[in-house]
């Protein structure tokens, strides 16, 4: 099963198009679970497993952000490892690791989260160049999203700019995926934030075919229905990122498991206008 | 003592601006080695102490490749953390994992780097924009490298290109880093690439002060006369860095450790018009 028809069954199978950041900072981890675990790599290995557990009615991905797990020290790939093992089989496993070098790193990076961890997809950041994609599109079951369009303020410094006689930099991006996808067998998709809809639907318009990696809706604050809007005659299929709004629902809560579970459920019904055009 | 006195002490003291990069690949450890060592982990760790050992006196600082560590898998950062507390503690460390993230996921970029395995520097990618950079800023000890020009032909993909009324997108940076450095106790260096003398001496121009990581001398074919003269009036303290032509010098030969010695030593004497200025 190549990347696309990957994700098109586990948005169809589970409707929906949340995929859940898997970003666990120790400060915001309930307190009652911290009094039970011993050491931080086990409080976060149980707090993720948790998490799983209690939002996989709700969502089409996880989305582990390697930040958090370096945060451990030598044994963060590790609870790595055993977080994305406790991933049920019907999710897309998206490492947001945005790693981007040249030459043998940039294979040594391919080999690490397509061979050694094995996960669906990887975000990876192209300064470098797009050479840096390389190692990365001879793997016909797995994709990459690509920055392109950050939903941050800092996305005005580059991504946002005018570049290369385009409107943006991101447009430059897209429109580059797209003539790449055609000798790539990885597919190739992109991040485009929600809260730039404007900017989005101009950058995605050069890249029809390409998956989308979107974050910004929820903590952020980026409006469902004005994404809707902009999604709208684009081929490629929508995963839409809630990180920080659904792990830390339940923050200083008694039943931080309910409040969690339910803050993904509430995600995911927001999501249905986006959802019903894709199952 | 702050990262500047830090650079400069390791640079004086050694006798050289050389960093020994440490991208461990597999396929070109010497095979003698592979015999005697059980395990991948064990023979990356074996190769790196050797190389470590026999380089020592001829360079000011070793520059690890994160690619190659997480290459190896969950127990990647433990190689990575046992093959840097081999070295000895008048080198700089360099992590050369260019990071580039935001908000909290950034912050834990830093801990992990400056905290968890306490390095001296880290390669940065500021594409998400400046404030990718604010979590590291405050770090008095410590340096960032942020990725201004590269030495592969990619470059000319973004940071060679005419950028925001710039003559390149490495210029923009260069100049936004000198003023960012006015409130950063970080000391904020850039990584500009030893193929591209003309760029380089303009981009560098907006950061006087601002330390170099140069990569490109070696395997890559950059000049060091070109290097020397282009470096002139610049205030920022240069490391200069070869990878592989170093650590595999002794690729297929039975006196491996030597060729590996020798290839340091000549490198770093060759770097000697430019160290001359610096100690």
């Amino acid at each position: 099963m190549n990347y696309i028809e990957k994700i098109q069954q586990s948005i169809t199978e589970n409707r929906s198009c949340l995929s859940v950041g898997l970003d666990p900072n120790l400060d915001r981890i309930p307190a009652s679970l911290k009094e039970k675990t011993s050491g931080d790599e086990e409080l976060v290995y149980t707090f993720l497993e948790t998490v799983i557990d209690v939002t996989s009615d709700h969502c089409a991905a996880y989305k582990p952000n390697l930040g958090f797990f370096e945060a451990l020290g030598k044994n963060g790939l590790e609870v790595f490892e055993r977080v994305i093992a406790h991933i049920p089989s019907d999710k897309i496993i998206i490492a947001d690791a945005k790693r981007g070098d040249i030459s043998s790193t940039a294979s040594h990076y391919a080999k690490a989260y397509f061979e050694e961890f094995d996960v669906d997809a990887l975000t990876i950041n192209p300064l470098m160049g797009f050479e840096s994609l390389d190692p990365f599109l001879n793997y016909s079951n797995k994709g990459i999203y690509t920055l392109a369009l950050t939903s941050n303020p800092g996305a005005e410094d580059f991504l946002m700019q005018p570049f290369a006689n385009e409107s943006s930099m991101a447009a430059y991006i897209s429109k580059k995926l797209a003539l790449l996808q055609e000798d790539s067998n990885t597919h190739l998709g992109m991040v485009v934030g929600a809260t730039k809809a404007h900017t989005v639907k101009n950058v995605i318009s050069h890249h029809r075919k390409g998956s989308l990696l979107i974050p910004g809706i929820g903590a952020q604050g980026g409006s469902v229905q004005e994404l809707a809007e902009t999604l709208q005659g684009h081929q490629g299929l929508p995963l839409i990122n809630s990180s920080r709004s659904i792990l830390y629902a339940g923050e200083n809560k008694k039943d931080w498991k309910l409040a969690i579970a339910e803050q993904a459920r509430i995600t995911n019904e927001l999501l249905e206008p986006i959802t019903k055009t894709y199952v």
